[in-house]
């Protein structure tokens, strides 16, 4: 039977931090989770709301003794973090992340680590566009996809014992060998649906003609789930942007390129293209709600059914 | 006290006719509910599931005698509709429609009425990304907006009257005068957003590199937003884009420029544009939830918080 970690440290109290840590506590899966957050603010609400057991004012006391370290902080913080850590690891202790990028986040933390320190990079893919210290909840990872991105020479034994906590927590898990691969495959499920969002939060919000008060009073009809997305943590997303800009620019030109053609269709009026491009892309909504990724339910359950 | 309509005639029967339907039985507003639609296998259908009380062979028997009559058929196909019924319109017989534009369906509409009937051209904006006869439900119009949009000789008691009967079936009532300045507000918060949504689902197909298992796997992140966006109904849809393509190619002009400053941004590494541009955006997300129009529970209610 795999071990399970004695003591968790959580580096950054944000959503996802604070998500596990709700999470280890409905499955009592650990001793003590300690917690460090760069801001007093964030650190006396987490001590507020019993946030952790134990709310640390450095990261170095935070992790020391951890035989888990939980990096939770935004991508472009990870190398900081991980240098600042890096003396008070404990010998056999493993590392992890939550990041939404992979590669970026392994060149910035695996070069920093002490030897016999392990590295597991991993991304659970959930999230609300809430944020902070008040916004996580047992719930977040039930059901949802946790990817573990392990790097060649990580050791078998401690990637399993991540992949167990995260089962736990209520996370499938999905091993992804490839970092670069799994930058692509967010970039194309989520990074370019962000920036696609934000931007046409962006000009709604610009345009003079259109008032705002217009704007999100009729929003129910496709904008407002744009603005759910636009909504997430500015931070985050910024830092997603510049560690994956890659494989983001290169999804945002194939976009670019189909919205130009079908552009070109509205000004053509050249209905079939537009009408066999609708009905293609509803065979890829039939695949989510059978794949249990999303609801049936008619406007994401937003409206209830008469019986 | 305005006098209510004793037979309304639905012409379409897709989801927003439907739901009138069902709307009005609720609140048992009408008399008798009459109904056509082109298809025989829908109009077997909707005699199969009890939609209307009586569902007639052709769209002129449907509309005698009526003294309303919902035009609910795709924007496309409205003035072939008004021609056929033209002749079996009751004197004194209102017309309307349920058209996401306004300018177009005018156009194609009111010159083909006789005279001695009115014509009160209208919006809900209210849908899911079901279609069909099966997917109306009487709750679809509860708390949601619909427009009315008349014109300069439209008869202040029909246009009323028409307000009525859409209060009572649950929808908020906004009377917008201006038939162009609704089709700029509708290109803004619903045709761009839904063009762009198909767009990046298109994207997500073409890729080979990226398959369709992970696409739809992961879509939780972002992408499955699009999905149900891009899941509505693609005749409906081509419509709209080819009778508002002024509007809606001058808001995706406005999304394309908007997009190159992000990308540039992106590939410069400018992330303070970046982290102010996704600043600005959650504000306008705010505004949404406090207007009532969508729901601040995490990911639109579809995680379930614990106690």
């Amino acid at each position: 039977m795999t071990e399970t970690y004695k003591r968790v440290a959580l580096i950054g109290l944000g959503l996802i931090a604070s998500s596990m840590f709700w999470a280890m506590k409905r499955g009592n899966l650990v001793d003590e989770v300690t917690g460090y957050a760069r801001s007093a603010e964030t650190r006396a609400k987490a001590r507020e709301i019993g946030l952790c057991d134990r709310v640390c004012d450095t990261a170095k006391e935070a992790v020391e003794g951890a035989d888990l370290v939980v990096l939770c902080v935004p991508v472009g913080a990870m190398e900081a973090v991980a240098k600042e850590i890096a003396p008070a690891l404990m010998p056999g202790a493993t590392v992890t992340d939550v990041g939404s990028v992979k590669r970026a986040v392994i060149e910035a933390v695996a070069p920093n680590l002490p030897e016999g320190v392990h590295f597991v990079p991993a991304h659970p893919m959930a999230g609300t566009e809430h944020s902070g210290p008040t916004s996580g909840f047992a719930e977040l990872f039930d059901g949802k996809f946790c990817l573990i991105v392990p790097m060649q020479d990580s050791d078998p034994v401690a990637v399993e014992r991540l992949e167990v906590l995260w089962q736990d927590m209520g996370a499938q898990i999905n091993r992804m060998e490839d970092a670069a691969h799994h930058d692509l495959v967010c970039a194309v499920t989520s990074h370019a649906p962000h920036l696609i969002a934000y931007t046409m939060v962006g000009v709604a919000d610009d345009l003079r003609r259109v008032t705002d008060s217009e704007v999100i009073r009729y929003s129910a009809a496709g904008f407002r789930d744009f603005t759910r997305i636009a909504a997430s943590d500015p931070t985050m997303w910024r830092d997603v942007f510049l560690t994956n800009k890659d494989a983001t620019l290169e999804i945002l030109g194939r976009f670019t390129e189909e919205l130009f053609a079908l552009q070109r269709a509205i000004r053509t009026g050249d209905g079939d293209h537009l009408f066999d491009y609708f009905t293609r892309t509803r065979a890829i909504r039939r695949g989510i709600i059978e794949a249990g990724q999303d609801t049936d339910a008619p406007d994401f359950g937003r409206v209830k059914r008469g019986s």
